[in-house]
């Protein structure tokens, strides 16, 4: 398999932390850049996350761009207490990672995505972990992305399972569920990855320590930051059995899409907020018998995903 | 394959009565019995509409039993307005069809499926097509039931699409949310038939013009019938295409299953009314890593089912 090329868009926090280094350590993906998103944290803080990130993994020349700072109908944005919680007051379990001496860059995260789209073409897959502003700002700009870029693969939606924020919306999504929609139907080739699976895919304390036990410092901090998260979701009752792995599950699935069934299905998000279910992620009625653009992982295969996620883990934290 | 044992469960109802046609015409079907629920009319007027299709396709050896007449949260049941309006105000279409010479069964609808329950096993399948009540009734006076009958094949529900009372409940479902969450919980080998598949399966004029060439009493009514509803679809833009072949889709679902694709899925029905979602069908998040006892129709060889319908139809109107 060439390699793809990968754009990340993170707004690190934990999982986005290990989607980072899945990409990383996966020989098929060729990490081109990283856009910083405002969600589990602030822009300006998740992109530094990523910059930090990218160093202590030996990662360097991956540069990390600015997106958008808040959603597509506000003018600005607030972390919400529960992010502090489950991702620590500084997004990384509060854990000290070496300040990186790089830079961000001064393009806009949204300008080198249409620039990629552009350039790479069906070999571009981008990934977004958080909200979708940026791609929305994208399609906004340069409609056109919407069918040149190669796959979309996001994590986020819940479809056959409850939110986890309200009943209906997913933490993602519910952050901008217009910008959500704008993309749910202008995005060609649009894979969800949402909480139908990954709430299947839980990582526990016995792998932390297998991290830990390799002994470099990047694999310690590592297992700090994540040890933080199962933490979280064990004292909020969100999983006493294990954290999500939300994040990485995306990224292996643009490259390995046999770790999930998907089912093809036209979707819309609600952003009537009278209905009682804004942010839902939810089949669009009025496109059920249309080709389809779109499809949402519904079914994993998690046993494999977590055992591999965990070599993969060992070898990039090695 | 060998004849199964069919209990229909019907509200009859329009497309209750294309399913006791589709039923009456299958060959893999041995119709053992039919019960009758309130829903799309009082369970007194379904009865009597079973009795009487019954007689007009030729089948006056089948037993009607009544069900339940209300849900199992309320003392009385009183027809929705837009049931009359979809179903007509005797729940055929206004049609008149011919009155049975026969009575309706003194044996209750719950006790005739408890004993078809333990006598058949393995080989009955049970197709409610309206409220669940019946079933959660019968699972109350004997749990055995829940393992012992072969095959739940359940109209109703909405999975990966919004509701058609609300955006979150589908009509059945919404009759008596608390019985079909005890059915979903209870029963084992549940396929739920829902709104995600039925309504990719439509049903219009061209199709009833020739049942009507076909020049019998019986294909004039049934046209007669399907024409009323063909017609509330479009008046209500429910949909101006053609009208839902909602209840002969589970019927023929139930007998052959590859007509669609179905997920795994143990779910749950939301009974709490603080919640806004009260009566959605959910994956239960509880049970996500637990086997599964249920499925879900998801995707639908719609073009293969109304074909095959139709050809089906026409035989038994012939």
């Amino acid at each position: 398999m060439p390699k793809v090329k990968m754009i990340l868009d993170l707004d690190t926090g934990v999982d986005d932390a290990l989607a980072l280094a899945y990409a990383v350590g996966h020989e098929d993906i060729d990490l081109i850049g990283i856009i910083a998103s405002y969600g589990n944290n602030l822009t300006s803080v998740t992109a530094q996350n990523s910059l930090d990130l990218l160093d202590l993994l030996g990662q360097n020349d991956v540069p990390v761009f600015y997106g958008a700072t808040h959603s597509t109908t506000t003018d600005d944005f607030t972390v919400m207490e529960v992010s502090k919680t489950i991702h620590g007051q500084n997004g990384v379990g509060d854990v000290l990672v070496p300040k990186s001496k790089r830079t961000i860059s001064e393009q806009s995260g949204v300008d080198f995505l249409i620039e990629a789209a552009h350039e790479y073409k069906d070999q571009l897959v981008y990934l977004p972990t958080g909200p979708l502003t940026n791609l929305a700002l994208a399609l906004e700009k340069d409609p056109e992305i919407g069918q040149l870029i190669g796959q979309t693969t996001l994590m986020g939606g819940a479809l056959t399972v409850p939110g986890n924020v309200t009943p209906f919306t997913e933490a993602n999504i519910n952050q901008d569920p217009e910008a959500a929609d704008i993309v749910f139907h202008q995005q060609d080739k649009l894979t969800m990855v949402g909480l139908d699976v990954t709430l299947r895919t839980l990582l526990t304390k016995k792998h932390t320590a297998e991290w830990r036990a390799i002994g470099t410092t990047k694999a310690k901090l590592y297992a700090d930051i994540m040890d933080y998260y199962i933490d979280a979701y064990y004292n909020l009752d969100i999983d006493k059995r294990g954290a999500a792995l939300h994040d990485p599950l995306a990224v292996a699935v643009a490259v390995q899409p046999d770790y999930v069934d998907t089912m093809p299905l036209n979707m819309k998000v609600t952003t009537d907020k009278e209905t009682g279910d804004y942010g839902r992620t939810i089949g669009d009625t009025d496109q059920l018998l249309d080709p389809c653009h779109s499809q949402a992982a519904i079914l994993v295969d998690q046993d494999r995903f977590v055992s591999d996620f965990q070599n993969m883990m060992k070898k990039v934290l090695a």
